[in-house]
């Protein structure tokens, strides 16, 4: 069985953008409304998007979540932001009931800037609990792209994480669209912000203090892989706990990594443990490279011709890694 | 010949931190003043550390400026910066003076946010034309952390830029110290800024308006050799020139990637007439590697290691695409 962790809804029906739209006129007062979107849209929508990739790739059940981009926790206050989320939960929830076989929740999270944690805490809940989900994704930068939020590792997060152990689920690390006209979204913000975090769990007793805790950093650990042995000297210079040690049972890398020497390079240098296999497809990177005449983000391919790999690490990177990360799936599949 | 072009002055006597401290007590009134440092004491910290490293390793030249992360433009006024950068290039020049055979100077600017590059301009023609630099660095981000200034191809830089041109001298893309708790300074502010750099470059037209432009991009391109795919798909996506195409005459990386592995995608990806050898020794990270027994940014090694370059190449990234990309290094060799 083939796991992909890292799927966003980013073929919508119109009637997505069109409830989001509305809230721009609603800000004075915010109603929860109802999204128009019928089951025969959602049904054409992943059919000719989604499913239609899976099929042809050779994928099993993808770990769904609603878009990563439109998250958009900079706009509006507490009410706009928490009417979205419960929407665009209650979305992907339909998905993963019209196609059991094939797809997995995992929500997204409330976080408005300012606001308390209490709602995301609230929400988790309800989409765990209620709707069956098995992970969640976490923006460490709500503002969108000017990072004011604290880092990850203060304790400012904790009764989230708290509430996240409670459940036995993951959080992927994962920002929405940057403001910042410094930083392209897919191109740096994203990228950016998976490296930020990794430095972050470097400097911090974050693990030490929840062991049970389990982060993703998806595209491939952003700058990580590539840079290990900075990171490994940093963490040495600092008195830190090798790399090795700190990532064990906490941290984990998705494969979004467009092209076969990338993947080369994850999969030498990271053990494979701690690797999920993830596309992020329909995502960031949507044509055909044309050295290869395949899909950039058709990873699977990549995975299958890594050279360092054997059966087994595949079989850990495809399925069993996310059974042990995700432990709800088991029920699922 | 082995020329180093990624190298900072962080082994400095102590009255360098000195005057800079004392300008805290001055931003009410500043005041150039004097920086106390003897030709003994720049003697010493050269030859401890610099030096020392350089004949240990076997290379010849270093392009030499002040730390980066003290270039601190987020700190004071115009008058601050302009004296504590004004102290620091003529330091910098004091050290080529004593070691005329191994060290070039480059330059830091006064890049104080929101004031004028007036003053950028004036500092890079003083540095080149009566100090004998060969080239610059450039701090895409003055606000230390917070990304207040506009993308490197906006208008607003290119007064600058046609300075560069002008004397014919390239910019190292190089942010400074962190002030915003979420980005560690090595670890994730300058690897983040060295890929937001390069995805700005693929959105605009920057190098069709200016193509005598030359831009450096440090430890090793950031994320971006790792992703090369990612980049290559949201060049596509987005219509713009192929990345070989858009590189080839502006935008070089450096070998600051500190493991074998990384400078192997690094040379196997990035066209070879494209990479130049930079340690930034001694700097972010200052261990030995125990897996390998040597120090982590001894990147010599590594080049002269990695499998898919010839001996054409390792001239081409030792000496040759220094000379073409920082001309004026051939009046100095």
């Amino acid at each position: 069985m083939i796991v992909d962790i890292h799927g966003h809804y980013t073929t919508v029906p119109p009637g997505v953008e069109a409830y989001r739209g509305a809230q721009i006129a609603q800000m004075g007062a915010p109603t929860k409304g109802k999204m128009n979107v019928t089951d025969d849209e959602i049904r054409k929508s992943i059919e000719d998007g989604q499913l239609k990739f899976q099929r042809e790739r050779g994928t099993d059940v993808t770990l769904f979540s609603p878009r990563a981009s439109w998250m958009g926790h900079h706009f509006g206050g507490e009410l706009i932001s928490r009417y979205w989320i419960e929407q665009t939960n209650d979305l992907i929830y339909r998905v993963c009931n019209l196609y059991p076989e094939n797809f997995v929740g995992v929500c997204q999270l409330p976080q408005t800037p300012s606001d308390p944690l209490a709602n995301c805490i609230r929400e988790l809940d309800r989409c765990v609990s209620q709707l069956g989900f098995i992970g969640c994704n976490l923006n460490p930068d709500p503002s969108g792209g000017y990072w004011g939020a604290p880092p990850l590792t203060d304790r400012y997060w904790y009764p989230f994480y708290e509430k996240m152990i409670d459940l036995d689920v993951p959080a992927m690390v994962h920002v929405s669209a940057s403001c910042n006209p410094s930083f392209h979204a897919t191109g740096a913000h994203y990228i950016n912000a998976d490296t930020t975090a990794f430095m972050q769990f470097i400097q911090a007793d974050l693990f030490k203090d929840l062991p049970a805790l389990r982060m993703i950093i998806p595209h491939g650990g952003g700058g990580v892989p590539y840079h290990w042995g900075r990171y490994r000297g940093l963490a040495q210079d600092m008195k830190r706990p090798l790399l090795a040690d700190m990532i064990r049972n906490n941290v984990f890398f998705d494969t979004c990594v467009y092209h076969q020497a990338g993947i080369d390079l994850l999969t030498k240098i990271v053990p494979v443990d701690n690797i999920l296999f993830g596309s992020e497809m329909v995502g960031a990177v949507r044509g055909i490279d044309p050295e290869t005449g395949q899909y950039y983000d058709d990873t699977k391919r990549y995975i299958d011709a890594a050279p360092t790999l054997t059966a087994a690490d595949r079989n850990k990177i495809f399925e069993a890694n996310a059974r042990r990360v995700y432990p709800r799936i088991n029920a699922k599949l």
